[in-house]
Formats: C-alpha cells, structure tokens, sequence
C-alpha cells in the first residue's frame, strides 16, 4: 500500500509517521508513505498557498491551483483509488472505513489548513471527505495521521500479535470487556475473580458478558447496528 | 492552562506539540504542555510498563503502579479539573467538549496503549474517558496530540483571527460554507455568483442557506440537535 499526504506543515507529520507501528511497517515495506509540501507546488517568490476568501468572510482559504498541480501531478505516476480531503464536515470515520482504506493500493491525503481548500478542489478532484470527529482542529495533519495510523495498523504483518487487533473495540461491532494484569490485588482493588479462575469458558462468558454489558451501557447505539 | 501528558511514547508527541498553533500558544505563556515518560515510574531494570492479561487473552496490558505513581505525583504538586484517559470505548469527543475543556486550568491526558491500561486505574483514577472516533489506534498518544490541539485553537489569543474560529463548523451547531478563494474561475470553474457581488447581505444570506442545506445533506443528526 502507497499512502501520499500533502500538506502544508510537513514538520508537523515527522513524529506521528516516524514512530512506532507506523514506522515499522515502512521499514518492513508493508506500506511507502510520502509526505508532500504543497509550497514545492505554488508559484512565486513567496509560493503562496493561501489567500482571502471571497465574500470577506475571516480566515485564509487554501488557494486551487498548487492542491490541483499537486494532485495532478502525483495522479500522473499512478492510479488512485481515494483522493481523499479531512475535514471537519466530511464522512465520520470508523473501523469500518480504516478497514476498507487498508485494503487499497493508492491513497492520497490533502491536508486542510486555515479556513479550509477552495472548494473547487473539493467539487471536482476530492472523491472521499473524511471527518475524525466532531470537532475542529489546527489542520487536517493531525487527522491524516490518525487515519494512516489506524489504517497501517491492521495491514497483515503490522502489528505483531494479529490476534489482537481482532479482540479490539468495533471489529465485532462491541467495546472491548475490561482487561487486567498482575498484581491481582494492588492498592487494595482486586482483579474481578472469573479472570483469575484458570477456567476457559467462564472467563469467555465473563468478558463476552462484560463487552455486551459496557456497550449497552456506554454506546447503545452500537448495539441497534449490530 | 496546564496540560500533562503522560505517555510509554513521548517521541510520538514531539511534533504536533513542537509546531503550528500549539507551539506558538506555549511560546505565549497561554498554555503549559509537560509531557511524561511512563516508563520513569516504572521499577526494575527494564523498567516495565505492560504485562500480560488476566484471562489469556493476546496484547499485552498497561501495568496499574507506574500509572499510579506517576499521576499521585502529578496531583501532589498542583489540582487537576479532569484526569482523562483516551479509550476508543469513552465518551465521544465533540467540539462543546472541546470549549469546555479549553476552560479548565489543569489536565492530565494519560495515553493508552497496546491492549489497554488495567482497569482497575480506569475505576479509580480517571475522571474522564474520551473517544476522539470510533476507530482503533496504536496507541493514545495522537488522540492526546488531538485534544490538545482542539483545546489550545480556542484559548483566547492562539489563533490570530478570533473571529475565524467562531464561523468553524459546529460552533453555531451547523457545517461551514463552502470557501472560495481567486482566482474567480479557475480551470473553467467559477466561484458562486453570491460571493463576487460585493453585496454583504446577499452574500451572508448564500452562506447561511450554504450552511443549512450542506448540514441538512451530510449531517441531518446536527439539525435535530439545534
């Protein structure tokens, strides 16, 4: 898988894409992620990526012409299958969808900054509009980076323990039951005593009962999906 | 405000918090951001920080004590309004968490990672579990790198541009306008008539309706909320 992200703070992604999971699975070629600077696409002495917003509204909006260079040109070397764009109103990501993207060869992610991209870039290059959350942030890097994170994750090989990916919260469509770990007594709070038990079946029925218990309490609506 | 991260993966954290808006926010004195390595309260010579689950189950599970430690420390030296741990299984985060947040004076942000902290610790010493989606992550260092950023946009004097971050999606519980910038037609696309005319009544009525009807068609679950 090849995921290539432009943005215009490249410095910003150089720990999230440089550590841990992510890291490895690009030194096991797993997966080639390449960051972008969009100011490499803009033109002038000043390669300006930005400016005023019609309608005079406050806030930069990021200018069409270097995202469309960009895009073209990255689109000139291979196919994709998602030119994708976060932002805040865009599809509400979950398991379902990073499930999806780790199965494609070629992503691009554009990072939005400032008031957002022109959004003739949206209308006519975008094909996937991917929202993290509910909330607004400094700039689509921190949101390309979760979605390269929980994507990379679950390509076979990534993770070492492939069997823990599939205890996780949502790949059954329920939250994961409570885990514990030694000692069994600490500060006075004991493990819950089925997991202590040695006894197979029982503590599948606990955590099976614990998982549906947490969901129906927590997040409901999960439950009506299901 | 002050915000302590306590984290297995400090290395993961050094640029969303080193750059943009959250870099320039602390150079301002209008944020404090310490980050905590787990592992300097954790004991022994390798110094560990997970061990395996009650129950047999694959992953490997956050050891209670060093947690323990480190946040009894933390909460020696000063108050704290929330102690959050982020957990694809909390409560989801949204941009009035956010705003909220944003007014506290003091946060711990305890990152989880490979299967999960004990629970224990989740029972006794967070009060506060957060979900930034439903997807699964390495770990909890970009949800905190997340909040973080949401939080620290919004403190008065972070952003240059107060006024920009008040026209944000969900600020007034709708979607944002779709933003133009020049040139006015660009590859033979046009930015919408409205916004060219210069007439600021007509133009605040074309983003109003804009709002309405994209938030009606992307996120109609908004609309019943208002």
């Amino acid at each position: 898988m090849r995921i290539d992200i432009i943005t215009v703070l490249p410095e910003l992604l150089v720990s999230p894409l440089g550590e841990s999971i992510v890291s490895r699975a690009q030194r096991q070629g797993l997966v080639e992620i390449a960051v972008h600077n969009l100011r490499d696409y803009a033109e002038g002495r000043r390669r300006q990526v930005d400016d005023y917003p019609f309608g005079g509204e406050a806030g930069m909006v990021m200018k069409p012409e270097p995202i469309f260079r960009c895009i073209e040109h990255l689109r000139s070397e291979r196919a994709y299958d998602e030119v994708i764009y976060t932002s805040p109103d865009g599809v509400r990501y979950d398991q379902r969808e990073a499930n999806r993207l780790s199965t494609l060869q070629n992503i691009i992610i554009l990072c939005g900054h400032y008031k957002g991209i022109d959004h003739r870039i949206r209308e006519h290059l975008i094909t996937l509009e991917i929202s993290i959350g509910d909330y607004v942030l400094t700039g689509g890097e921190l949101a390309a980076a979760v979605i390269a994170d929980s994507v990379v994750r679950i390509i076979p090989g990534a993770i070492g323990d492939e069997a823990s990916a599939l205890t996780d919260s949502f790949q059954d469509g329920l939250l994961a039951p409570p885990v514990y770990t030694r000692p069994a007594e600490f500060n006075g709070w004991r493990v819950p005593e089925p997991l202590l038990s040695g006894h197979a079946a029982r503590i599948a029925q606990w955590q099976e009962e614990q998982s549906l218990e947490r969901t129906a309490l927590l997040r409901p609506d999960l439950l009506e999906k299901l």
